[in-house]
């Protein structure tokens, strides 16, 4: 990832903190990426009936990530009222997903992977948001 | 758009009202590539310098419906909590682009017919937002 | 769904047929929508277990559908290379679900119909497909 | 990103060399972002009428990369054509959009190091291609 590379050539004034910006981002980037795969990788286990919640959880939380990484990575103009709905939205979907997925992280190496990248996006999104006035 | 079929179709039990919901997935899609057109004709106008909010706008909103109409296409489990935030988001956003978009409606027809489908959508959120309890 | 109007809208030479762009972006944006909502309906299903490949086709075929629709709605700039690359992958895509749908059309209402989709966003991109040179 | 834990704790049986695919995961959702990073910083360019075609190619290329790395996430069954069709449609939008920016290079580091980021990728996908029979 150029994350941090990106956002220090970015020629517009930014009113956030860069580092925690691109920080975020790559947490939100890489939230996405391992909801995508935990949802693929639960649908291929035999017990896959006992992981629809899962897998559900899992797909919303990638789309809704992935989302909210294009909106941080942009930084001409600044919508405060939008980013921070936004924020809530993923740091809601984070936890619900992570919830979900730390319910099957013994049985499954892959919830428990996704667990950790979910409460990671969780803490980003929420300590973006508390800078956010 | 097969979206009132594919709702009919779908065997879970569903909370909210299947019509409503149809019609929310219809508006957020036709929403989203508005937004991605808008965003390519503005791009292509001699006075695309005056125009780089409403470019940033509609590239926010279009990925923000995206993310919404998935969501809302899956009816496997249910996170009122994880709807009402990401609705809420998702009426920010059509109403930031359609304001933005709305300044530039006399001068770019795109930009009016963009307004018209940011307008439609946030009120479809905002009419599925008031049935979620 | 305002994609004729956008079209029309939009202050580039475009070199493709306005109408048939327009039309085929519909077919992509509503193919996309029933791959999620058929995705997520074969999830809820009892025999979620033999619905494994119906749903990973359904998923891959909704993303790149929604890329493809993307990249059509942009008219500045022409790039048939690209253009024509994702046109065959999308097609294949669609095929590919669409087979996989009509296995199940009969047992699962949600497959036929997305299956019919399917087929038509198909028939579009090769259409389409037909007319860059 | 924890692409190759995830990968590594994947239930199904993986055809295709497992690290070669989480490298090129990586890559595309390096070249993703960058894009959209950079399509956003061309925008805020004082110069930003003569960034238009980098803009556009930057958009497609970050629609595209992300589809393509959702659909090599996914391993539950597996589409030789498609993945084939797909991989070749990423090349030629990293191809395109890496050109493209490095005639900006020189002038705006954001498209310096997007175009290290499309390279990067391109590469990732054309030796992915090699390996699928």
């Amino acid at each position: 990832m150029r994350t941090a590379e990106m956002m220090d050539a970015h020629p517009a004034q930014i009113t956030l903190d860069r580092d925690l910006l691109a920080r975020t981002i790559d947490a939100l980037v890489a939230c996405s990426q391992a909801c995508t795969a935990c949802a693929d990788a639960c649908l291929s286990e035999e017990m896959v009936a006992e992981l629809r919640t899962c897998i559900r959880t899992n797909l919303d939380c990638a789309d809704i990530c992935d989302a909210t990484a294009r909106m941080l990575s942009r930084q001409t103009g600044h919508d405060a009222n939008l980013i921070r709905a936004q924020l809530q939205a993923c740091a809601q979907a984070c936890q619900s997903c992570g919830d979900e997925c730390a319910r099957h992280a013994q049985a499954h190496d892959h919830c428990r992977i996704c667990a950790e990248a979910c409460r990671a996006c969780e803490e980003a999104c929420n300590e973006l948001l508390a800078t956010i006035s």
